[in-house]
């Protein structure tokens, strides 16, 4: 039997010593979230190769009592993946588990393991002329097993669905070490409890993912990515109604903004220039893809524009002409945390209410913020398309970033009612991690924290796994 | 505390006399499954009027033990919905919850009750100039509540998904009464286990859902349905290949069947004329929406069609020229049950592997059978852009229906050996039930059983919500 206190030693022995972190310098960047905002501690940092390697490990430590904290990319921004401050876990990193397992062209399917980057199963489709859609900021560094423990989103959920959509089949080592082979690359399979639909989503507080089998989809042969110009975020809801009706399944991409997101945005870009001469106070960026000919979509999405504009609301637009002008578009898009950043201390959210309640939220929102903290300047932008905004606020001009981030909570409580009055979500994709963790119960009914528990209990009874998140005192 | 023996007299007492059956021709439907192999017993049939007689109701039978056998429009194929011949239980038929809570058109989304007829659902939604894209055979008699608790698939699943994508949110009854209020229309929302993945697909054995918020999408404006002649099932593979590259979500459904079974349904729809005038070894059904013009969609599907058959396996090809023409070709698909039993006994399986390897599964099927039963007739049909055939098989000419009855156990051991090779599903679409509980417990893992029955012990402790469905000895 191990015990607590030669449990480092016991796992050297499963993964090598190469593979198993003690010293603080070479833990440090497993310790600290990605914005660094949070800071846990480990007994040890293991790296397993395979998923033999994970099970074993997870066995000693499920033995001998130790808790674990799976990790992927750690690019999280509720400190899911990031140890917390109480017991000594063994961080358990999967970025040694990062083969693209297999690739079934005619299934369209690829099968990959956990530490894959999220552009390297992009590359991998792509490769076989495949679409891989996961897409969203950090996809250069996340792992795809954190995608899948967050079910992220991203800016194609709205013709592809949330990584959730795209999953078919799990690798998964429970609490206990054993392995559940769930990998099948099946469009229908009704054989009793989806168990795969209980591990997406559960931030490694379940089991930890090793490997999936993931949905492809054909390489759209034509983009046509477009700029709008609209008067509130009603017409941006119109504009939205009215792609979907003429343009279908075509429409990819649907982010709002502000204007004040896209002048920060702009200020910390140098030499960016607005997509459009006029002014506007609100922004549509839009995606369109489809098989056929870009010339003929780019014609469609004008008559659309034209339509919609004739309707009323919408009042400039431009269509990127190339590439580089679409990555330009998406530049600013993908820029507005930065400025944002740069403009002073920010309190951020990341909330979802229907989308036809879109407006109503914000002009409540607008009101009431501003009564509590006037000056206060609100930075709303986000994917309109699922009805999920991040509906960040920064601090007034005059006031220092220490006394705003004081008023955190008081923010938060604003917002989050108004979320909540709205039959919204206060985490539409980021998760709950330890961040988020209390806010989410506060406002969840006691039946469904009952029942999470018990998924909790009947899934990891000891409350091993990634102990205190998403639930506390698990 | 409620007793075994008084637990009718409460329950009457709940949801009044009016709503109670106890006498065995009025409960007669209720205990009957719908391919009329099963007949089970129940105390008494209640039809509830309100989630909250649902609770009373269950909680009532909580109290005293009683077992509850939720059921919708019994249309099932696996007998989850009928009493089994153990106890007796109380019978819960939601058909009188069935009113359309709300529709958002801009959310896109239709919040409707259990008790809903399928076709009720999407009527409501063409009303609002929304589609709801389920459709399946039973669509006018079968309950969402049931489509809910089956993962119900159909022919638009290659578009838009099982029942199971199309689902925001749930209202469920839980075992011991209490409500769990997930009636949320948001498209991402990340605040924890997605307890609601759990309540799709668990055919009633978790609690009973009460009401659901749906899906909604636009009505396409044009539609294009064709008939394709195919030499073989591999040039069938390649032909969706090929639709999903050049047409992408534009294709709806891509159905593939045998020429015996088309002659089957052709045998017994009076008048029915086979749709090409060419004899073909094999068939496909493809539909196709677009939001433009039904002229170009018509000219784009021609192109497609083309430029297959000029790569060879595409025989011949005929497109609908008008609505009438484009249901005579479903109803031919949707009359090969039918013309399936009136030609003689059958055997039938509901199975998926994936797509890559459907010629590979029917070549070596075909072999295998023909082998045990000389002359035993294949007749494979079914949803293969999903990966999903309905792989039956009918009795040889000179052999008797009772003889071909017998050799059931013989034939399903070949057929689901080899999906299990092939790791397929043994139910792609029907669910378990009581009929298929045994066979899928055969070929899961021992660690995906102990993961199930650790879900129905987590929710249903004392085991009274649909018990020995999906699980034996629950």
């Amino acid at each position: 039997m191990n015990t607590n206190s030669n449990i480092v030693e016991r796992l050297a022995t499963l993964v090598g010593a190469a593979d198993l972190l003690t010293d603080p310098s070479d833990m440090e960047p497993f310790l600290v979230d990605w914005r660094q905002r949070l800071r846990g501690n480990a007994r040890c940092v293991v790296l397993p190769r395979s998923t033999e390697q994970v099970s074993a490990v997870v066995a000693a430590c499920a033995e001998a009592g130790v808790p674990i904290v799976p990790q992927g990319g750690n690019t999280g921004l509720c400190g899911g993946a990031t140890p917390g401050a109480g017991d000594l876990p063994v961080v358990v990193g999967l970025r040694r588990m990062n083969r693209i397992r297999a690739i079934d062209r005619e299934n369209n399917t690829i099968t990959v393991e956990a530490g894959c980057i999220l552009k390297q199963v992009q590359d991998a489709a792509a490769e076989a002329d495949r679409l891989f859609p996961l897409s969203l900021g950090a996809e250069g560094s996340c792992q795809i097993g954190g995608n899948l423990s967050t079910n992220a989103g991203g800016v194609h959920v709205l013709r592809y669905g949330n990584t959730r959509e795209l999953t078919l089949g799990l690798e998964v080592v429970l609490p206990d070490g054993r392995i559940w082979n769930g990998l099948r690359g099946l469009r229908k399979d009704n054989t009793g409890y989806d168990l795969k639909q209980l591990f997406v989503g559960a931030e490694g507080t379940l089991g930890i993912i090793t490997a999936a089998v993931l949905k492809l989809f054909p390489v759209p042969q034509a983009t046509v990515t477009g700029w709008v110009g609209v008067e509130s975020p009603a017409a941006a809801v119109r504009l939205l109604d009215s792609m979907q009706a003429s343009l279908g399944p075509r429409l990819v991409a649907f982010e709002l903004m502000a204007d004040l997101p896209l002048q920060m945005a702009l200020a910390h870009s140098d030499g960016a220039q607005p997509p459009l001469a006029s002014a506007h106070p609100w922004h549509v960026l839009v995606e369109l893809a489809d098989s056929g000919d870009e010339d003929d979509l780019q014609e469609l999405v004008l008559d659309v524009l034209e339509a919609a504009s004739e309707a009323g609301g919408v009042a400039d637009a431009a269509l990127a002409q190339n590439i580089e002008q679409s990555r330009e578009f998406w530049h600013l898009r993908e820029t507005i945390p930065e400025g944002q950043t740069r403009t002073g201390y920010s309190i951020k959210h990341d909330i979802s209410v229907p989308i036809s309640r879109i407006p109503e939220f914000l002009d409540r929102g607008a009101q009431a913020l501003a009564k509590a903290i006037p000056g206060i300047r609100i930075v709303p932008f986000g994917h309109l398309g699922d009805g999920n905004l991040h509906y960040n606020v920064t601090r007034p001009v005059e006031m220092t970033d220490g006394d705003f981030a004081a008023k955190t909570p008081d923010v938060n409580r604003i917002v989050h009612e108004l979320v909540h009055e709205f039959h919204g979500s206060i985490s539409a994709e980021h998760g709950l991690g330890q961040v988020k963790r209390d806010e989410a119960a506060r406002y969840k009914s006691q039946v469904e924290l009952d029942l999470m528990r018990a998924v909790k209990r009947a899934f990891d009874p000891a409350g091993i796994m990634n102990p205190g998140k998403i639930l506390a005192g698990t």
